[in-house]
């Protein structure tokens, strides 16, 4: 099942770490939460990119840092352009609040000043 | 400043009852706040279409009634298919559990059952 | 105890209907909870009509209808004034975005209009 | 504009970094939002002060520390004294929750004692 | 999938009417869906009846009216009784404030009030 | 009353620094809350145990790491066994997405971490 998760990677950019150990100790949740999620994360008549952005969107939106980062991460991945997740904070900004808006900016420009530090 | 309100909701979609209130109350946050919205919404690097399922998908994942109706009757004038929905709504299922994708689904029946209707 | 709750009733305005309940069910917990509940409402260095709006205003940025609803009946009795829920309400949309706001102007207008009907 | 800015962190408290960089990369927006915030943290029928009460409630509400620490800023700037903010936020501890008040009275801490470490 | 949708019930309880449509228009997504619930409510180390009181009490922490009737549904079927959602609804009140309470014991007293009319 | 929080900490777990603060600043406040904290955590129809499941499920629901953290704290005082923490945040995951059990999870791990290293 590596190759499988190596294979989703190259996909939908990247699966939390706490999914890898769940693979060891628990594969059979694993492999359910894992197809939920490809399935979810596919191709469709939205982009995979589009569903990053609204995903990070969300996580904003509920101002959770640990999923915005992993949800960024995932986007970079998949070459999400910055002006596209600026606009999602935007609506994340109107239906969510300042404060919501403020965090997923923050992991934006940290990712941004990591990437202009290689 | 109807004739504002009215181009505006051929362009967004829809002014909650409550803006329109304000606009008599307090037209100077009113044009604030109608200024921001606009900015918000317009056309980007992402459609007013993508804006708008972003939106549902937050409000739904805020499980916001309220605001899902709202956004919904505004992708509804901008045409956003109804696919399109229910993908950003399986974005929140994962992002913010099956209830908030409860919430926008049934929504989007209701909203497809109005139509059938008429 | 009926006594004590009326007393209360005249300086904080209300007591949820279910608390009432649960004065015959469980005084323990009931005297638990209103002591506690007393201990915040009291004036302070903030007073009593203070403390109303902030409670408003926390229950709209939670979008949380009914708790907006008995805060309100409370201010109500304590003669807070609307253009302070108003101006809180405000301070609910930048925290906490337009639906936020939006929650809270819906009961208050609720509010206003059963008033007038009167 | 960065006049204005100054002359508004003189009344206001703090600008969020995140907006001093919007200034310069989305001007446009930068207006908008600040033109909002300036109306909405303005005196009214409720003083600045008593209006960041509310904000830091609300923050603690939502268990958000990067707003609570944002608005706590503002706050200190405004001479709001720490009793103001203690009752706010046993307001909090009511609506929502036990964390919601040791969020909120984590960071006040936090701050009274970078205070006397001076 | 009719006859496993039954046994679904007879076991946890309920299936929300949104999926039983989504069996039809998406029998994949379902799929997916149903086998991870199936997974996360079936016996284990907590007995299916504490992981409905869990559901509850998260469903009213969240203030999720649909949610909390949806899990109570649930628990009635799995003969969980009143007393352990009473309890785990006080928890509710100590992690997310009294209107948390308020919610799951208002769809407490409702469904209480519907047997008792039978 | 060192003495009752000392029985209190053998009971539930652990007062959190802020309320041993609060006992010295505001002892009325601090008797009320703790005797309301006592009556909710005493063995009832649920276990101590199982309220402390709750507690961790709900708070990682809310994606509250300071309050996943305290509970988790206090778990294990108790003898809480981590599959039983396990299972509660599966039905977090189900109720609130996966970064709440992603939120959980990873206190989890950190807390086993530190044992093992003892």
């Amino acid at each position: 099942m590596a190759e499988k998760q190596k294979r989703l990677e190259e996909k939908i950019g990247k699966v939390p770490e706490i999914f890898k150990e769940l693979e060891k100790t628990d594969p059979d949740l694993y492999g359910k939460v894992i197809g939920l999620d490809q399935m979810i994360w596919a191709d469709g008549v939205l982009s995979r990119q589009t569903k990053k952005v609204i995903a990070i969107a969300i996580a904003a939106a509920l101002r959770d840092d640990h999923a915005i980062r992993a949800q960024m991460a995932g986007a970079e991945n998949l070459g999400v352009k910055k002006e596209e997740i600026e606009e999602g904070l935007r609506v994340a900004f109107l239906l969510a609040g300042m404060p919501a808006y403020v965090h997923g900016k923050t992991v934006l420009e940290e990712k941004l000043g990591d990437k202009s530090k290689r």
